[in-house]
């Protein structure tokens, strides 16, 4: 049996990764191993990611592993950000190195030291370019997907000429790369904002962020998109002929989605029986069940791959579990620990009556479904899985914000016990952000995108607000 | 004007890698920089091998980075053979850590130490793995996508119940999934066949190997195949219970592929001008170059950009190159320089003709088709351009190949030369195979995959000989 969500949710987390087969712990403090179930969430994820990003105009391209410390140290508040959390290379090919390798935590000096050497004139602006690869933080808490010593991740990387468009870069990656993404293919609804100060990446002028609800009441950063300013051009001495003939400094951007994302799914849709997966991630979107006995096994047999065809052809991801060891609840109970969207049931009786059965793991709701039209038929329940999901999810969060807290001490007891997200008015001081945190161990996740007039007074000081902001504990 | 090939293939073959934008060096010594035009061929050949790969049964997964260093010198030929190349992090977190970590420069260690978790009876089995990930190995001299102290590649790990299965796994990999996409989709022909032991991967029985002829007469090995026996089965105790009831250690394989393969297609096809791409694998196949003067620009760019849509939808990847600040005669050279398979040229004359103009880059033939069905004159061209690439590699080789010299020194001459490969009777003695090399830096790149009744007398000691061997100076 699963713990319950209510009764560990970190131990129910941690048995459902590990018993629907999606990742276990190595050897290595904080580095997991992928299995198969997993990482073709994953691929899924990486698909749907990288279309986005190439539609949107950027090109992909892979920069080294290795970043010298010294360039690494270049940039003053992006060395300070992460050693604490750096893997070093001192020794390589029988030798101690001149200069120690830092294992690239992220590829922001890298990037801006090849960005010298590409950049000459404002005709070769913008400069839009992502990787897919490894990074390494190394990490003291480590937990499968979500804080890992070693993640995969896609960074993108960008260069222009103003600020303007670096602003409007960050934010269409944030809206139509990822949120798109994060909500139309994982159905996870986002909440879309800015940081406070004290939570930017480091070296960020601004970064916006998702911030997604978890099913224990937590926040998940689900990704971030980083308008950086001229700080790394600045740093790297980075330059180009301007339109007027001048050499300027371009603006830079960075944004990233990790393999965390995968942690997001399972939290955000798990329930006590196991993981429910979003039609659109999901390695076998059907799952055929045979139901056989000794003198029908070969028709129903041949029925379900039958059935299995007509719906690969219509472009559904489907496996027939016929694995002659194990009986029909035994799998039943499997599939809907490893989230597949819908079961299908096929029998005797089923076939007698030209049908199939159907159960969806979402609602658990099961219906007979004439095998004519059965492909047809599947898609439209499984685009309806996809749409529920993601609509519980926005219910549940809508429940779970509290909007005007009457004070202070509801929005401390509300955060402390991990309700959801809390949302006040804040008077953008960095005490009063201190103090929640001290008293409730939540974070501001988000403040809007555009800054309304203030209305009302800090949650926390009582001094006039100038802008509402999210909190929640977090990941 | 770039070095010819004859004059100097080397300085050719780099000048033509940084002009083309494939890739550059970086400040990290053999770590390489991968441009969008060259990871774009790179995702090309990712796609196909994917394809392959998951079509032959596997799926994929993904094992962490490092390596602590007692767990890769479990086996004890896999570490002798790599000791020389492994970068070692000693530091992470701000600490010194208690044991070192190898960057792993492969990853058999650690797939068996996590098959000793996944495997317990003979119905896991077998085990079809591969993943997608960055590899490091020191590398002393060097070269851009041929040797990179870190490379990009796939590495699959298979294990089976039988010796048998085990080898028929590899060799599926050899021909279904390397093979079939090395010559039908890089266009580039190879030798299939086993090493001999002293080019053995460490730790392997067997290794299955492709040889290819680049355009200066050496061979580049473009994918290997290994079947390992039970080697790391017992290195890393792993053992399952048998259909009897046993306990047994299963049969291993191991496989990959690298960005090595970028750089053969640069040196099998590229010619004096540039980059010959096959169109499976060129990031545009077709490049339209619209000829404007100043009275009919709107119209001609009009019909370029109908003709690209057109050309789009039937499957091509097309770009249209309207740089205004470029003359025409400009795109044309930049455009064989990267070896764009099929140049469209489109001027006013052409749309009086109702006609474009067509330039093949492997043969330079012009000619005027009709813009009506000019999608489907297109297709055939590349379809022609792919085979004509293969077919004329074949040719070469078939010229470059030397069968069975008159006697040693005619042997050697050739070797020496770099005039190809040459084919010669073999006693499969070390002593002979050193001797070879010693006298003319030549190794045995394969020996057939099925050994024949061996025939005639080696080339070099004039004992009976076992096989036959293709010798060749290799990269």
């Amino acid at each position: 049996m699963l713990p319950t969500q209510s009764s560990d949710f970190p131990a129910w987390y941690g048995e459902v990764v590990r018993r629907a087969g999606l990742a276990e712990n190595t050897a290595v403090r904080g580095a997991m191993a992928i299995k198969p179930y997993g990482y073709a969430i994953w691929e899924a994820i990486q698909r749907e990611l990288d279309q986005r990003i190439k539609a949107t105009g950027h090109e992909n391209i892979y920069l080294p592993l290795f970043v010298p410390v010294s360039m690494l140290a270049r940039e003053g508040e992006l060395v300070e950000g992460f050693a604490p959390e750096i893997a070093v290379v001192t020794e390589a090919g029988g030798r101690r190195l001149e200069e120690p390798l830092a294992v690239r935590p992220t590829s922001e000096a890298v990037i801006w030291a090849t960005y010298a050497r590409w950049l000459n004139s404002y005709r070769d602006l913008p400069l839009l370019y992502n990787q897919w690869a490894n990074a390494v933080r190394w990490e003291l808490r480590p937990r499968l997907f979500l804080r890992t010593s070693e993640f995969l991740w896609q960074e993108g990387h960008t260069a222009h000429e103003t600020e303007q468009e670096a602003v409007a870069e960050a934010l269409t990656i944030l809206h139509d790369v990822y949120a798109d993404t994060i909500e139309n293919v994982l159905a996870i609804p986002v909440l879309r904002g800015r940081k406070s100060e004290s939570e930017r990446f480091p070296g960020a002028v601004e970064t916006y962020t998702l911030e997604a609800l978890m099913r224990d009441g937590k926040a998940l950063q689900v990704a971030t998109s980083h308008y950086l300013g001229q700080g790394f051009a600045r740093a790297f001495d980075v330059r180009y002929t301007a339109r007027d003939g001048s050499e300027q400094h371009p603006y830079a951007t960075s944004w990233g989605a990790t393999t965390r994302l995968v942690g997001g799914i399972v939290m955000a849709h798990g329930d006590d029986r196991g993981l429910r997966l979003p039609p659109r991630v999901a390695p076998q979107q059907v799952v055929i069940v045979p139901i056989v006995r000794d003198d029908d096994r070969t028709v129903v047999l041949e029925a379900a791959s039958a059935l299995a065809d007509e719906l690969r052809v219509s472009g559904t991801r489907v496996r027939v579990d016929d694995r002659p060891e194990h009986r029909p609840g035994f799998k039943f109970n499997e599939w809907e620990l490893k989230g597949a969207p819908l079961r299908v049931e096929l029998g005797a009786r089923d076939l007698a009556a030209a049908a199939v059965t159907t159960v969806r793991r979402d609602t658990g709701e099961k219906q007979q479904i004439p095998m004519a039209g059965a492909a047809d038929a599947v898609r439209e329940l499984l685009a309806d899985v996809q749409a529920t999901l993601l609509q519980d999810g926005r219910e549940e969060r809508a429940q779970r914000t509290l909007r005007d807290p009457a004070g202070y001490h509801e929005l401390i007891a509300y955060l402390r016990e991990a309700r959801g997200f809390a949302e006040a008015p804040w008077c953008g001081g960095s005490e009063c952000e201190a103090r929640v945190k001290a008293d409730s161990s939540a974070t501001i996740r988000s403040l809007p995108l555009e800054d309304g007039p203030g209305s009302g007074v800090c949650i926390c000081c009582g001094r006039p607000a100038v802008t509402e902001a999210a909190w929640a504990q977090a990941y």
